[in-house]
């Protein structure tokens, strides 16, 4: 074959201005790995020279995103100055919106949790709700003395699906009044910061990923039972969202049980587990957690509850096993606090309903996965924002 | 930010070598999606210049990828050389073991069938069914006069999974013997053609997206119903297998079911229709097609017999929406040629179970999906090697 020289790139895009900038955030992503380095170190692991990775820490540190944190003496050789990421350079915002609590945490970009506020969630109504959002964010900034402006992305979990065209979230049965097109709107424009918004199962997986037992699987599905039901898919560390962001509405899995009531999403709830509890004989205020602690007792209405409940868990893990093959199923959610009671009967009765073998393990994060779920999200953003602004221009 | 000049690649990918080979690829791509194109159109199209298209293009010639198949003159202007991709530069090789069939065809790189044989498959075990596919693998060539050097790789269909490791199928109940070890490894030394095998459902799914009603489809499930249940899965143009292959086995999906069978693999597929018929009393020797022809002609038994079937498709589609979210479900697999009487059962129950609307379609392909299937597999893997070593070493 003639060799040509004849070479040309269609777009251009490797310019030596991208390239010098893809160094940058390529030291700075294993810096951030590293948690601390100097610069010999980050020239052994990016495979760029020692020059590259001076001038490149120099930009870093010119736009604040990179500041010296100390040296390091070694026995032999020369003391080397260790560089770290400046979690202040920007921060990342996540709130849930659960029917019994709000939650709302502010991170560093490099993950911690700089201030954090749980307060009950007693609005009954759309107004009172976003009231309490915008209170409560506003209140966990100044607390930490943040600016909003500082504040380069934040995230949203909620039950439901948010629509983008119609402004509004769909699904949401459990949160009365928060279907209302416009909400995250007033909020984004009354906080002054950039929020997204995602399903909440959706963001406890993707949570799980980041900081739980999910960390590392190739595929796994988080099972979220609590006021509702909901499950989440990761793939390859990217959310499986499905076509039109409904993959996971296991709650509308056909339900063929013996007893009502037949929609799955009903008969797995909290709400089951105490009704089951009552026509097996219970007595008395039920809640969810007291059959739980009642069965932890050996009281024998509460375990046969738990029991069904179990029975009901499993028909949801057999069929995201038949249909997904997740290696791994985590099991959160409000009732969350009660896995260690459910592990056994689920995992029996998935063993007797499928060959299929998930691993089944309980969630790490408990009932926090939701909100560092959308710490997670918001960080990916406000990374790539707070690197973008600050070495634009330039 | 003090700019610096000290650019640097961490593993120099973008030499002059295959920055080249990158633009022949992308030219070679461009030109397979046209057919035929002067080079004029090719340099619009790809954004390259002309004078790398015209050395790209001789380089691609010479390498026996491309060749000149005419002119074109237009009113004004000069006369055009019209070049297109040389077919009969490498061939792929398709196979889809059914029960019934054996079916094998060869393509080359256009995509086209350059020779096809559908046998009867009346192996009833290993040694009969891999001499069928050898035998018809080496009629279909000597057929199209192609030397197994020129098939630059097969892909098998077969119902189950294959297992790289122990070298075997697994999951295969209706294929007599054909989950031994070292079978498919006998049939590539033998054919001296490079071979991987597949799932049939997912090769069906992956035939539908590249030539039939998948087509453009964001997230689709193909359904296989015949001797069996399965169930491919294309997310974004790529297989979804789940973490170990097994993704869309949906025979395992729980079934509750007010009559038995209880797996719903056992009550989906042909011989269940058979089964259902009887119950409901035709008598006689059936076949599921015998029975779908009879309810065509309103045999009450036999028309109750389809509505029981539409109604357990619906499940198991109803099931495949709630966990994957697809924007389409296709229905295919041997009771494909009877998926008019099914449709509309299956769409009032998939209402009546959820609220979830995928659209419903019945398979273009119809028993040509596997096959299909398997040969636009093959092209892929193909059209890279042939590539790769035709324009290696220059």
């Amino acid at each position: 074959m003639p060799a040509s020289d004849a070479v040309e790139q269609p777009e251009q895009p490797w310019s030596r201005r991208r390239l010098r900038s893809t160094n940058e955030r390529l030291l700075l992503d294993r810096l951030r790995g590293l948690g601390t380095a100097s610069r010999a170190q980050l020239a052994r692991e990016t495979g760029l020279s020692k020059p590259t990775v001076s001038s490149a820490l120099a930009s870093l540190a010119a736009a604040g995103l990179v500041h010296e944190v100390g040296t390091h003496a070694p026995e032999r050789g020369r003391t080397a100055v260790l560089y770290a990421p400046d979690p202040a350079a920007g921060y990342a915002l996540g709130v849930d919106i659960g029917r019994g609590w709000l939650r709302v945490a502010l991170a560093g970009l490099d993950g911690r949790l700089v201030a954090r506020s749980d307060v009950r969630n007693r609005a009954r109504a759309s107004a009172a709700l976003t009231d309490l959002i915008v209170t409560t964010a506003r209140q966990v900034m100044a607390n930490s003395g943040v600016d909003p402006a500082e504040v380069a992305h934040g995230v949203i979990g909620t039950p439901g699906v948010y629509d983008e065209e119609r402004r509004r979230v769909r699904y949401a049965m459990h949160l009365p009044g928060w279907g209302r097109a416009g909400l995250v709107d007033r909020i984004r424009a009354e906080l002054g910061v950039p929020l997204e918004v995602h399903n909440d199962a959706n963001l406890a997986a993707l949570g799980e990923y980041a900081f739980g037992v999910g960390a590392g699987s190739r595929l796994f599905a988080y099972i979220m039972i609590g006021t509702g039901l909901g499950m989440g898919i990761v793939s390859e560390g990217r959310l499986f969202t499905g076509a039109r962001g409904l993959a996971g509405e296991i709650g509308f899995l056909p339900w063929h049980g013996r007893r009502k009531p037949e929609r799955l999403e009903d008969a797995v709830s909290g709400v089951a587990v105490v009704e089951a509890a009552r026509e097996f004989g219970m007595r008395g205020q039920l809640t969810a957690k007291a059959v739980f602690d009642a069965a932890r007792q050996g009281h024998p209405d509460a375990v046969r509850a738990v029991e069904l409940e179990g029975e009901r868990i499993a028909h949801t893990v057999a069929a995201a096993a038949a249909v997904l093959d997740p290696e791994l199923v985590v099991l959160g959610g409000g009732v969350g606090h009660s896995v260690d009671l459910l592990l056994r009967p689920v995992r029996e009765h998935v063993r007797a309903l499928t060959p299929l073998r998930p691993r089944i393990a309980p969630s790490r994060l408990g009932e926090d996965a939701v909100l560092l779920g959308a710490v997670a999200v918001a960080l990916d953003t406000a990374r790539d924002l707070v690197f973008e602004r600050r070495t634009a221009g330039i």
